[in-house]
């Protein structure tokens, strides 16, 4: 009996709904909404949209789950074997990368920290006093050394933007604050290199998080912020809180889930530390005085109420925030295809959103 | 064993996910994205957001699916039974919010149409010479009369704006193209009350896509275009197409599924011709030259990808467009409740966006 349940409860998950009798369904989800409270929903097969998606987009939107999505690493060693998995096949793209965009990528270490310096081979005029700073995703734990360069190369190519990645250190050796205290620490001497009115700081995920951060904390601490900033799809709650962790559940095909890894290195980085702290999430920080913000998620995005809260939290202190939403999309696909128009598009609005906030002289 | 399949089908649409084993969902979701194409995700129970959401919002996320949802009207008496009705409820609102608003509404007939002239007792000095113009959501069925008026009183009380609402003719009796050939006249008549640069239109759902159904007709019979509108969580595609049409079904609880009255009362509409007409479906047509627009829907949004799809839409044809998403939000729900903060934030964003790009003189 146990084991023609499973069975059963296997074939309803793997049943697309609209196999099934609409009817049915119907009245069986009228039945368990028809009082309040949570949402309830029933298995779905949703199609890979077509309209207003390239087909480059089409094809990350229909991938198969990671194979690690549900990575479970019991200690430093097996954190370690995962990050270096994961980097090895992150880092083969970027010589690709590179030559498409035509930047060159120096290692340079910035006060103690370990940083590369990303320049494109023509700065228009207008870029050549400006300076941007990345600080790469990748849930804290992913994207040691070159392997996270792709943001930051996507950004100085369609961009023309000279840009300083940062490879902050991460866990398992370095918890929360150890990112933090690299992020700053780059950031207080990239303020003495460039005028921070003439300044932005970026990132996608985990590195939207950080920017928020790194912002919350230089006015914390009075020094200078940047004129602009574009947390990507920021990882703003670090927490399972917010609706599309649980609506966009088992639909996003990138993260797929907090309870994966993802959950995992959230407690892995916060090392006992509150959630809640707003250098951790920084949706519970004070965005009142914050630099113009351009965010950009998709439909399918695990984090797209992390996005639109912080979206509309800004907007709710009085800070100018623009975003912007994919169709189909799952976490941060907009910089997967170098080659998608969609990543051409979500970039290009930034360095134009970049370029209306930042100082030039 | 027929029954027993029935009986344990419900039984997995009824068990909230979280009750689930964690490990069994992976292991079963991970087997059914393991192939490219279709997302396959699990019966799910979505708890009401708490966070960046009022109590207010929470209540009408929470709120049980409507009885009506998958209403079938048979011909058009049971139509005309299903309008009535529905009408009866919504204008029970309407002096309420008259009075809270201090509006006062009158009926006018412009070039042979039934309209609303709404009117608040206060127009600010730059507001004198600005008119802008609405048309009323519904699914074009609902929405007779002052019944679809809460939307005008909440622009024309929010922003201190007059408006002139539409009551245009629908089907059962009228399908397209009457509903767009009473706008249309009223537009040719509305820009000779007031200069176009001053005005704006605005509406929701049915009225967001007759609001770039409008301005796409206005630009091919090179009439004067309004100087920005507001097409919220527009029904770009009255067809089923779209990411969250999918996703998003049986998650919103406002429209809840395509499959039961929408797309009924869209065919009764559409009368047969071709959906992808962009009279009936705007996001077929041409956005190049269209006026500054802002869009607003919610991450549950039955319709979110009709909003995004419009919005990238419009910024890829040049068009200076703003996007919000607000967190848990169902279809349209931001003009719900006259006394949510989000029902204020929302139409006080639409009024600033409209009063940065409308003339004054």
């Amino acid at each position: 009996m146990r084991k023609l349940v499973f069975t059963l409860v296997a074939l309803v998950f793997a049943l697309p709904a609209a196999a099934q009798n609409y009817d049915a369904v119907a009245t069986s989800q009228a039945t368990a909404n028809a009082v309040p409270g949570a949402r309830r929903s029933p298995g779905n097969a949703i199609p890979v949209p077509t309209n207003e998606v390239s087909p480059q987009l089409q094809a990350l939107i229909g991938a198969a789950y990671p194979p690690t999505f549900n990575a479970a690493p019991k200690n430093a060693a097996e954190w370690h074997a995962l990050i270096d998995a994961r980097a090895a096949i992150a880092a083969k793209n970027i010589p690709l990368m590179k030559e498409k965009f035509g930047v060159t990528v120096e290692p340079k270490i910035i006060a103690g920290v370990k940083t590369y310096i990303v320049t494109p081979k023509n700065i228009p005029e207008r870029n050549r006093r400006r300076l941007l700073v990345h600080v790469h995703g990748g849930g804290y734990v992913f994207g040691p050394g070159e392997a996270a360069l792709s943001e930051a190369i996507l950004l100085a190519g369609f961009g023309g933007f000279k840009v300083i990645s940062i490879d902050y250190r991460m866990p398992p050796d370095f918890p929360f604050p150890a990112a933090m205290d690299d992020a700053m620490a780059v950031w207080k001497q990239a303020v003495k290199m460039a005028k921070p009115q003439n300044m932005a700081i970026f990132g996608t995920s985990t590195g939207g998080a950080m920017t928020l951060a790194m912002v919350l904390r230089a006015k914390a601490e009075h020094l200078p912020l940047p004129a602009a900033m574009a947390p990507g799809t920021p990882w703003s709650d670090i927490d399972k809180i917010g609706d599309s962790y649980k609506s966009n559940e088992w639909v996003d095909n990138v993260l797929v889930t907090w309870d994966g890894w993802l959950g995992r290195a959230a407690l892995l980085y916060a090392n006992g530390h509150d959630l809640k702290d707003p250098q951790i999430s920084p949706i519970y920080g004070d965005f009142s005085g914050l630099p113009p913000a351009i965010l950009t998620s998709g439909t399918r995005d695990l984090f797209l109420s992390n996005t639109v809260r912080t979206h509309r939290k800004l907007r709710r202190a009085g800070v100018d925030a623009e975003l912007n939403v994919y169709e189909g999309m799952s976490h941060a696909q907009y910089g997967f295809d170098m080659n998608a128009p969609e990543t051409k598009e979500a970039f290009t609005d930034i360095a134009r959103f970049f370029d209306k906030h930042l100082g030039y002289k």
